[in-house]
């Protein structure tokens, strides 16, 4: 049995002592087998001696478990690390910054303590995942949606805390901008409520975010200040009917006019969330790929020539329109009418449905364009006869990029020579569009391999990652989400005045967890007594 | 010429050479003439002992000199007291919480940095007034709107710092909540920016909030942790046209159903910001009167009946559509049909406007529902033949209460009676609709007159504050914003857990401002050695 780092075996056996007074012996985990349950199945650093891994899991099934838990680890000086259902697979899974931290699992509290229909909000436990959250509202009929991620086994607040995004309307992609009120237990086991929680017997909890006073609710974001064990959520009231539509654009410089125009029409309201992507990229022809392979990259005007020789599109947008039948198709005729100043610009409608879907629409749609969890985006990389090698895993890298048609264009500039260098041929692209699930700027996603049988492809990523983040941070770019083992390496690209964003949050987490108890290293913030050894 | 408080003269006038040499002789004022200005003109303790006035006052013109003046004040222990334009009326004013402060005046870092009408941001300093913010974008022909209270003298950065509100689009009327990226001067005078401003030379300050790691610009929002000198914000594309429609219910339940549906109509983004009134509560006659006049406030079946003999409508609703033409009109459209299930709805076309307007329609529009910001607020109180005995000025009494019509009903049962106890019984109304500038909260604004001549009436005024206040608490209600003479007050209702929210708030004041020199009792933080003296 592992021992957690600064603690005897003697402490470690007192602390599991009275954890399992407080959980009962089936909340407390110490076997290899369990514990193994919470590597994290896509760390670059898998079977290496470097991977972290924790010692032991407890598993509470209320907020006063939690307290309790927090108490004694305090007490006795054991590191904790919290995850909600632990699925966030790409960046970190459920397996801690610091290794030998005991796994805070909160999965089994997944209790769905309200949802609202009228005011269009919800209040949740960390264990809710999205399935649970869906399966609560269609059961009793109500008229909300929620927004999810592509994987819908992942927890709600888990999602929210690490910044994670989705893809319905702008108000709602962006889960933790949509979050409202918090309860949190205090690294020192104290419990605080945020927001109007904070007065006693609250009824605008999940209405009114900022309540009086300091707003802290970020800190609990990306941070290690406290375990979030209650949280509220505003939702989308459920819309009648949803219309998506297609533009497609000849030249490849078109993308800079396309940006602008569905810029002004997303912040304006008219669309949910666009999505980029470039026909021409889907082209297997030879003739294309020689001019892909030139030196240098190939040159804008031999892609527009052939582009128009075989009438593909540079680039398209998908649109989306929730609403009345009525306001979606005036929408969708209004994005017609602004986007056809772009000479060449051609339309397709691209689905309509009413709600409730017919099991077939259900089937065949987009669904978390819908909200609807699922985890169909696991079957892209799952063993197929298209597919006899499937990865073992993936992590990302995601700069935050400028959201412009000029900024896709450096991006892959930026990139490509970067991520070729590093031995990673096959994901260079000149036809990568960007993500647009933030409601305001683009992200640029890099899915690495991970393997758990070959070591130096893992190394090969882990080597590419700083000259990934180091290329990103020359043009002004950043990161907006890791797994642990590069937390501290994107964290430090964020360097403005010798690294003072750093140094505030490591002196506000001097001061909330002295002991340094939780989740230390979370979001590159470690406390003090293990600062020295920042990766 | 006063010394602040915990200060010697000598070291008093030390301190003033070196403001004075951080910002010559123009940028440092001590004379009493000068230092009046910085008065709460509208403070219920005004002329009182108690009245918290400055001692002196400093106008920087940068953030160096920010700087410099934090680095002085932390080195000598003087108190500052940060505002942007001074114009918080009703909620402070420019007046310090701790008497004898030292107010640090921003109003003359007014420089608009960066206005991007693709991507639709901007970066501003504290000194940018809505005005000057208005006037840059128009004189540039800029294709965004931005979003202004009703007074437009207040600073962009102030409002939003305390949780200021307007008019335009639910994601863009909470002024914080549209911010993204800022630079802050730390109490030791390190700078600090936030969100992806701290990547040096990021591209994307105003695009991405939360950069990487613990989010913690909520901490510098009605707080005391940092000087804001620069401050991003999300902007409105400039829309094509506005259209407004009206609609009315005729009985005082009907509010219920109408806050359901209008809530739904918002939320889904189909509307701006919706505008509740009650047509029954502007009838001048004896027998409403009378009606009202009755012990225990009128009945809910008499006030029906009087409306239907009347042929005049309990509640409306004036509905805002922004977008282009054909948009706003099926979405006025659907919004009738949303409505008609309430019997006796009624609807009608209220204004339509294509930009640009018209002066004359620029004259008699809703100016901030335009984004457009003026004084014409002042005009309702101003000295006019209707009006022989205007007010010296007024505090708000501003609760935040759920998103429902039952909520609007149990308001004014709450509050009627104690605003008749306390003596203003000009105040209490049966007719009384919320304001609506939050996005998922109604608020309740009360506004007591306070006088710069009768000091009873100013006394019952601060009497009336602590029964309003427990009155909402009671109910499960808290206020958003107050002056600094209720500020203790009001967070005192946000009690959770033995205060644990301002206990944890004023565990992070004392790591990041060790000395308590900034704005001490702020949002009702105190630094460690003025705690005791919290009112």
């Amino acid at each position: 049995m592992a021992v957690p780092p600064g603690v005897s075996e003697r402490e470690w056996a007192d602390a599991l002592k009275q954890f399992q007074q407080a959980l009962g012996s089936g909340g407390v985990f110490t076997s290899d087998e369990d514990v193994a349950l919470y590597r994290d199945f896509y760390s670059p650093l898998w079977g290496e001696a470097e991977e972290r891994v924790a010692s032991a899991a407890l598993a509470p099934d209320t907020a006063d478990q939690v307290q309790q838990i927090v108490r004694i680890a305090n007490t006795s000086r054991i590191p904790l690390y919290s995850i909600a259902t632990g699925r966030n697979l790409g960046y970190g899974g459920s397996a801690p910054n610091l290794a030998g931290s005991v796994v805070l699992d909160l999965k089994r509290m997944n209790r769905v303590l309200e949802v609202d229909d009228k005011r269009h909000f919800a209040i949740v436990e960390p264990g809710v995942s999205y399935f649970d959250f869906y399966r609560h509202i269609q059961d009793r009929g109500l008229n909300v949606w929620i927004d999810c991620p592509d994987p819908g086994w992942g927890s709600v607040i888990g999602n929210a805390l690490d910044h994670g995004v989705g893809y319905t309307w702008g108000a709602f992609r962006d889960h933790f901008h949509s979050h409202c009120g918090m309860e949190v237990v205090l690294p020192n086991g104290e419990f605080l409520r945020t927001g109007m929680g904070a007065v006693p017997g609250s009824r605008t909890w999940a209405e009114y975010r900022y309540g009086y006073g300091p707003y802290v609710d970020g800190l609990f974001s990306q941070g290690n200040f406290g375990v979030v064990t209650k949280m509220g959520f505003w939702l989308f009231p459920a819309p009648e009917t949803y219309l998506s539509g297609t533009v497609t654009v000849p030249k490849r410089a078109d993308i800079v006019p396309l940006v602008d125009i569905v810029n002004y029409l997303e912040h304006a309201g008219t669309i949910g969330m666009p999505r980029y992507g470039s026909p021409l990229g889907q082209v297997r022809d030879q003739e294309l790929a020689d001019l892909v392979a030139q030196p240098g990259g190939p040159s804008t005007d031999d892609l527009d020539a052939f582009a128009a020789r075989r009438g593909v599109a540079a680039w398209e947008c998908k649109l989306q329109f929730y609403g009345g039948a009525e306001v979606v198709a005036a929408q969708w005729a209004y994005a017609r009418e602004k986007l056809s100043v772009i000479a060449g610009a051609r339309f397709e409608d691209t689905e309509f449905y009413r709600f409730p879907l017919t099991a077939e629409q259900a089937e065949r749609a987009h669904k978390v364009a819908l909200g609807i969890p699922n985890l169909s985006i696991f079957a892209g990389g799952a063993r197929s006869e298209l597919n006899p090698s499937p990865r073992d895993g993936h992590v990302f890298f995601a700069p935050v990029i400028p959201k412009s048609g000029r900024a896709i264009l450096d991006a892959m500039q930026v990139f490509n020579p970067v991520v070729r260098e590093v031995g990673f041929p096959n994901m260079v692209s000149f036809f990568k569009a960007p993500n647009t699930w933030m409601f305001r700027a683009f992200v640029f996603l890099y899915s690495f391999p991970i393997s758990r049988s070959d070591r130096a492809q893992n190394r090969r990523v882990r080597e590419a990652f700083p000259r990934l983040v180091r290329a990103a941070a020359e043009r002004g770019w950043g990161e907006y989400r890791t797994p642990p083992v590069f937390q501290d390496l994107v964290m430090d690209a964020y360097s403005f005045n010798n690294h003072a964003l750093r140094r505030f949050s490591e002196t506000l987490k001097d001061a909330v967890d002295p002991n340094g108890i939780l989740s230390a290293g979370r979001g590159g913030i470690w406390p003090r007594h293990l600062r020295n050894t920042r990766g």
